[in-house]
């Protein structure tokens, strides 16, 4: 087993989310990406949740670099907690590192290890010669990976679409895929979110082409709200405002931060007099403006959010505002993006979504592009990435589909080690992987059992009852004094919390008088008397907490 | 303003659920549908919501009857909690009765007051003369409404499509529309869930269809998950099987009952020799089974969910299976519904999803149908019902396209009195009307403070701190005590707490050396200590509860 390259997953198989993707050949490593995912429903107060990079801090010696491939959050949101740990270079390109920089300064990291890359760059690091590959995607600069190694070719495609009219001119490098093709690749790692739809992905141009006809001749003033990363769609709503003669004013703290990057940095071409300070736009009639805001995805605190319920202090909506809601709903946020849509549809604002408009496209390749990447690259194995089991699963169909082998798909779980070699490919071991969650300064900390008890805290609140006993274990000197929060309503229970406590008192007297003292009984008799008269009463079973004290 | 007659929502409008609708003509009420809705993902622990009915409890001897337009749970799970208080007739339809009665157990009520009505019957109660006229929906034996009052007639669509090819042949009864439309409708209810929906729903028996072609030739077990009220769907399923050479097991505890009752009711034709008990599966090949069960939205304890996740004692899944999610996910189960699917395909089985295949219809008019119902009826007015903010406000712009003033299509709130004659119709005034939540044996007892701190301990979980101070208040006799739960994991944070113990011992024992002995200071300086402490430690903030207990 000389010449074997290994290819190990974090996170980022069977989720959409935390990417990160390790490559081994030897004693030497890799990390391509490292992302965060927003926490399920059932973690509660939970910030958001990382890759368990525990291997990697295992094998700091081991790790020659980082590789981003784009600028989402779930390519770069973690990074900061792998350098804390990993002191390496981190290659990316110009606006991918633009978007991982102001994520640095929360931990006191410096920047000193990031090194641009500008696509075509090729960057040895150990073994590993990595090679960046223009794709397009649904912001810009993003990256597949080329990695030479002396096992083989592994192409790792980045999150890509084939947008034949991209709005930056920059064409997939289907050449560099073709060539690479045709020298021999060992694997593709590739993105499966969408390889369950039919067909092609539309290009973003044609939002841009909805947007036209949206601002062309409209009285109304327009808002726009979509994804503060999607620098193609900001670019297109500037260069058709400016062709309308309106007036842009960017409103949400990310989508500014993000248009002054963007700007800075050369990837947003701003048309001249055409930005104005939000607090202009009272100069402007409605026909003249277009407002770029955060909220696409309904949250509770953004900018769209706060119009449509009519609580931002800078614009009211009415029947002379068109609403754009320039996305489609993260799974899990429909029910929040839904409000929104009644809220602002209350306000008499006309209201777009992608129910009745092609006001967003994806930015992941359907199975048609699947299929051509495949055909492009021509690899020997292919390892699906970027999804979850279902889109895995469908992107092998589509192999099966070209006439690979069943066995040469690997569907990964995170923690797998996939060892290849020209002859061979087979998932050798598994490491720890898993899910880290941030809550407030905490990594990791929280666990199932914290999560169960805020589960249960969630459902029926908590119930403390405590009770003073003296030293001798003879008498209450004080108590039971019973405290509810989240149980009922405590100012219409004062008779269920009085019978309670008569009914508690009486239990601990029993106990006191028949000597049966230790602190465990007394702890358990409270419980149980609460638990039994309290579903008896209301059929709920907050948590109980019995306290003792001795004097 | 002699002759008017009033629209009352108590529940049904800006949601989708808890319908109830209140006609009042001078001192005379009746009530149309009594139903639930199922929780906001922010009611933390409720198990479900229902109407407010103070306005009916108020205005006991003036309700002369409950009609009910179908059997579906937002329709008629909130009945009982009307019957408590309320004894009059009930009014339905045979399967919708039959679909209630299980219902009035846990109440301990009985079914005296239940009329069974006949599609076509009219029932006279106090000046409204009620005709339960036939619509098409996703359950069977559905009803629109056709009241006929001194003011004139109003009529209730229910809920309804318009197809052309029932399963069980018993089409929409336009004639009837048409009469009533051609002698005068003064106003239209009008459920408008699909409204913003381009085009015809399609007909159930397209489902069908595509049943039909998964059964043939296909050398798989079979699995259908649907909702357990779609008789529609299950009859076609049972004739399938039979015309497949199928037997046909049913699982799921609400999957039985309905097949139950709808079979003893003459709803479901059950054809011969088909029905096999689920313990009989293990005698007939895969190629010879349907297994119906309820799970289609994912719901974690249902029975395709258990077998998802290799849990159900009875079925393991492998790729010999197929499975059709016969459904599309309701707002809010989409995560569920994914996670379930995920995990189906992953046991090896074959899944059907209406993301790939015709599996699913809904059973609500789409906007073509309701246009075709106010040509129909040619109301004066039109109220939708049934939907968001949103659903209605594209129902008003149909009848707008259709040439309707605005001004005579109604976007009413819950508890507004829509008061109507020939001559003006407005809103005259508005009673109470809301949410009351469900919790155990509670009846809205449950509001907001609870709520709160419900979502407070979800968040960060709980903190007590105990301090035993002596009655002169010179010195601390026992404690402090902190317990904490939901909060850090106990047993990795004992250096937290033992910090935060002598913070609090600290703290107290100054105010107790100063003389500042009251309780509320006492608290308010352990509460404060503890705050500020932990969150600079963990950057979380549990909620705290300090305790002083004298002896």
């Amino acid at each position: 087993m000389e010449k074997n390259v290994q290819i190990i997953p974090l996170g980022g198989v069977n989720e959409i989310g935390k990417n990160m993707y390790v490559l081994r050949y030897k004693d030497e490593m890799i990390v391509i990406d490292s992302g965060v995912m927003f926490p399920d429903d059932e973690m509660l107060g939970i910030d958001y949740v990382i890759p368990d990079m525990s291997f990697l801090f295992e094998n700091k010696e081991k790790v020659r670099a980082v590789f981003l491939t784009h600028g989402h959050e779930d390519h770069i949101g973690s990074l900061p907690y792998f350098l804390q740990e990993i002191d390496v270079p981190v290659y990316g390109t110009t606006l991918t590192l633009g978007f991982v920089r102001p994520k640095l300064e929360d931990f006191k990291l410096s920047d000193e290890k990031f090194r641009k890359v500008h696509i075509g760059d090729r960057i040895t690091e150990g073994p590993f010669k990595v090679e960046f590959i223009r794709v397009n995607h649904s912001i810009p600069d993003g990256a597949a990976l080329a990695i030479t190694t002396p096992a083989g070719v592994i192409i790792h495609s980045g999150d890509f679409k084939f947008d034949q009219t991209p709005v930056d001119k920059k064409v997939t490098d289907y050449h560099k895929f073709a060539e690479y093709g045709d020298n021999g690749v060992l694997a593709l790692m590739c993105d499966s979110t969408n390889a369950g739809k039919d067909g092609y992905t539309p290009s973003e141009r044609e939002v841009g082409e909805t947007l036209d006809s949206v601002l062309r001749n409209n009285p109304n003033r327009i808002l726009m709200a979509t994804f503060a990363s999607n620098v193609h769609r900001i670019q297109q709503a500037f260069a058709l405002a400016h062709k309308h003669n309106r007036k842009v004013a960017v409103i949400g703290r990310s989508m500014i931060n993000n248009v002054g990057i963007s700007t800075e940095l050369g990837y947003l071409d701003m048309p001249p007099n055409t930005l104005i300070d939000i607090n202009e736009i009272d100069n402007y009639p409605p026909e003249k403006l277009l407002i770029l805001c955060t909220g696409s995805q309904g949250e509770p605190l953004a900018a769209l959010t706060r119009m449509a319920f009519n609580k931002h202090y800078q614009i009211t909506l009415n029947n002379f505002d068109t609403v754009i809601m320039s996305s489609n709903p993260i799974p899990g946020n429909e029910k929040l993006v839904n409000r929104v849509v009644n809220a602002l549809t209350k306000t008499g604002a006309t209201v777009i979504t992608s129910k009745n408009a092609k006001v967003h496209v994806s930015g992941h390749a359907s199975a048609e592009e699947l299929k051509m990447l495949f055909h492009l690259v021509k690899p020997k194995y292919i390892v699906p990435f970027h999804g979850e089991y279902q889109h895995k699963h469908a992107c092998r169909e589509l192999a099966i589909s070209l006439g690979y082998e069943k066995d040469n798909v690997f569907l990964l779980e995170n923690g797998d080690v996939l060892e290849l070699n020209d002859d061979s490919a087979a998932i050798a071991d598994t490491v720890e992987a898993g899910k880290v969650l941030i809550d407030g300064r905490g990594i990791g900390d929280v666990g199932r059992i914290v999560l169960r008890d805020r589960h249960m805290l969630a459902q029926y609140g908590v119930l403390t009852s405590i009770v003073v006993i003296s030293a001798d274990k003879k008498a209450i000197l004080a108590g039971p004094t019973i405290i509810t929060r989240g149980f009922v309503f405590v100012k219409e229970s004062e008779e269920l919390i009085e019978e309670a406590i008569s009914l508690v008192t009486e239990a601990i007297e029993e106990l006191l008088r028949t000597g049966k003292t230790g602190w465990a009984p007394l702890k358990n008799k409270m419980r149980q008397v609460l638990q039994d008269y309290l579903y008896e009463e209301t059929g709920r079973r907050p948590m109980i907490l019995p306290i003792i004290m001795e004097v």
